[in-house]
């Protein structure tokens, strides 16, 4: 009898951690993901303020699968799925049978219908992404030394729309980068007259958070000169302006959305059972209602606690059950009953910029300041996957504390020209990645 | 009376030095690239390899130029030049009288008027030619393996056109990426069935080597599977093969063009006096004879030495030449006369692979094997310009050379998309850059 086939759609945490856990079963393993590495989208922030480099948080699949003998890689995305053969179809022509299909597939930026969104401003969520705004924003400085009326023109303005992890992290990052880095950069620009602004939906930044650190961050954000627009919603990005609610016209350069994601639309493609925000509805195991050995992991499937709320959208959510469907198909081999997934909270974490964070722990530990940044620092070093994205990451981290430097900020990206007189236009949400295709690739 | 204004075109070795050299006068220098940043060229085999990231050899010029008082950075290039009224237009319409002019501008890729290198092969100058090659050689990989046919057809098969440094550098550097790491991460496919071929018009690699480290650098070459083909022209390169003058096609994934560089076209845009390789005439103190007040220096500049030999196009004759012309700016400020440039030759260097290099040095030190290397190491980690580099290329080494890894296979540049069925073209030596219109930047 032949090995059980298992297919995993994502090398993002879920599939990944999915593949490891199964690295010496006795099944065999094919990982699918339109990119070819994997990437630790946490501090992807960091990379589009230019203080990490893509290869301190991106790794190859192939090298993190070395020493998983079960396990190869394909690159490609898929394109259909025959439920009745059970075989999974790639856009590259690859035909995969399987006998349990992990879906780990992820989610996208979502703009939530609001117009010009789609076209004018850029999301987080690949390496492309973060390198389209260290770009935009550092293209904007070169043009505005040419042209110094761009500054109370709003050209290096920046709005950040969502107030969560990710749009707090970055604002932060972003003053830092401006004040410290290219203030120096650029003597001849009044940095001081540009505005950061970070709206949020919400009566609060950081929403999950306890009260008492919501006020940390946002006092801290304020401090470092972020604008703060809470319970704000926009309902109009244009190529240079956003349109708060209120009617406030916000001139702008540069546009980050934020504000939220949508499951990569496998359960619309394949018609799979959906819940809210595209997400995969799953049994208390994991596994797809009425689809024999499918299951679905991370941001694409909607599970839920035990007081019955859905699961949130981050990378622990995506590892754990990675790890409990990798359990769930040794048992199915073996021949034994699944288990319920139990989703163990260990706290969430957000930095503001040097040594200040706030990070909620279990027990109602809460702390923010020095504290919480480090220990939001040892957290991510001991979490990134790879000894030695490990030590570059803590070189580069050492070498940017000591000396506010920002070695990142070349302009290599293809889409800002700076022969342009004016700045160019973004390329959008969920545009084409710098590698062709990789948009909110699976499993980033 | 105003400071005189000295406006140096090009980043790279040369306009770097001259600019710093500089910092302390009292003239105001205007530094004009098209990139933002000044590449360590000679390291550059090692990003198309993935061994080391772009941030580790290229560096924000602005940044380079922070303890430089009396300098700024502008991006662009030079349009048009204005010799009566003594002013350097810009691409970007920006103005700059002068009352120096100092040319370092740089060469870019030669094709000698050979069929098909424009379109089909990739040059190694910029970033994003390394970046290009890079992905090129792993999307290659990738395709083979959903089609392990490409193999025996070449698809992985790569030749290297020119036996100077550049080509043996990368030709050792690509064996190792092969055999070492792309056989590890494609176990299905037979990398040992791969062909690496390196063509050179010589008669031998290395020409201005001596002939013992020309034999020792071939046989390293040889023992790491590298196919010589010395006293051999390219005749054509059609997009799957290179034909040789012998008439043998050679099939063919990747070519890259190391064969030659020519001066970016200064001299005959701007009626400038030009000797061979489109290089400027200049007379023994580096001005540019019938022009008061300009200069040119490093690869786009034609000084000899004192046999009456051309000096060769590589990094310290760029600096010594910046070094040189700064002092030759402050004499004129101080109404002195100016002095000869005599080239210092400090010797050349090759690796080609781990523990293999040969160094020429003066007075006739030859060395080559383990303790050429350990030259070659020690050479490029002082002369990388930047502390922060350093520490950071350092890291990267010692992970490489423990590991054998080669963090860096990441699949990031547009070209080529996943979901196509074949190798998409290569874009050509001097094609745009991975930043708009970088093509063989200046001074890089």
């Amino acid at each position: 009898m032949s090995r059980p086939k298992v297919v995993i759609v994502g090398a993002g945490f879920g599939g990944l951690t999915a593949a490891r856990a199964l690295r010496r079963d006795p099944v065999d393993v094919v990982v699918i993901d339109r990119a070819n590495h994997h990437l630790f989208q946490p501090l992807l922030y960091q990379v589009a303020t230019a203080g990490l480099a893509p290869t301190d948080i991106a790794y190859p699949v192939r090298g993190l699968l070395r020493r998983a003998p079960s396990a190869s890689f394909r690159l490609g995305a898929v394109s259909s799925i025959d439920w009745s053969e059970r075989v999974v179809s790639t856009t590259t022509g690859d035909s995969w049978p399987f006998d349990h299909l992990v879906l780990a597939a992820g989610a996208r930026t979502a703009d939530f219908g609001i117009p010009g969104v789609a076209e004018h401003a850029i999301g987080l969520k690949t390496v492309g992404d973060a390198l389209r705004i260290r770009s935009h924003l550092i293209n904007g400085f070169e043009l505005a030394d040419r042209d110094p009326s761009l500054v109370a023109a709003g050209a290096l303005n920046v709005v950040i729309v969502g107030g969560g992890p990710t749009g707090v992290e970055l604002a932060g990052a972003i003053t830092e980068l401006y004040s410290k880095v290219l203030a120096k950069d650029f003597p001849n620009l009044d940095v001081s007259a540009t505005r950061i602004v970070l709206v949020e939906l919400a009566e609060a930044v950081l929403s999950p958070f306890a009260p008492k650190l919501q006020d940390h961050a946002a006092a801290q954000l304020r401090r470092r000169g972020v604008e703060l627009r809470t319970s704000t919603a926009v309902t109009e990005v244009s190529p240079d302006a956003v349109v708060l609610a209120d009617g406030e016209r916000v001139p702008v350069g540069t546009v980050v959305w934020a504000a939220g994601v949508r499951a990569e639309p496998l359960a619309e493609q394949f018609g799979l059972p959906a819940a809210r925000g595209g997400r995969i509805e799953v049994g208390p195991d994991l596994s797809v209602p009425g689809y024999e050995g499918v299951w679905a992991i991370g941001d694409l499937a909607a599970s839920y606690d035990d007081a019955g709320e859905l699961l949130p959208q981050v990378a622990p959510v995506a590892m754990q059950g990675g790890r409990h469907v990798a359990e769930q198909i040794r048992r199915r081999v073996q021949g034994r009953p699944s288990t319920a997934f139990r989703y163990r909270d260990k706290g969430s974490m957000a930095t503001i910029g040097r040594r200040a964070a706030v990070a909620q722990l279990p027990g109602g530990v809460l702390l923010r300041g020095t504290l919480g940044w480090l220990a939001w620092l040892w957290l991510h070093l001991v979490t990134l996957i790879g000894f030695r994205n490990r030590v570059s990451v803590l070189v580069d981290w050492a070498w940017n504390y000591l000396t506010w430097d920002r070695p990142g900020r070349l302009l290599l990206v293809a889409e800002e020209d700076p022969g342009t007189g004016g700045l160019a236009p973004q390329s959008g949400i969920n545009g084409r990645d710098v590698a062709g295709g990789h948009e909110a690739a699976e499993g980033e």
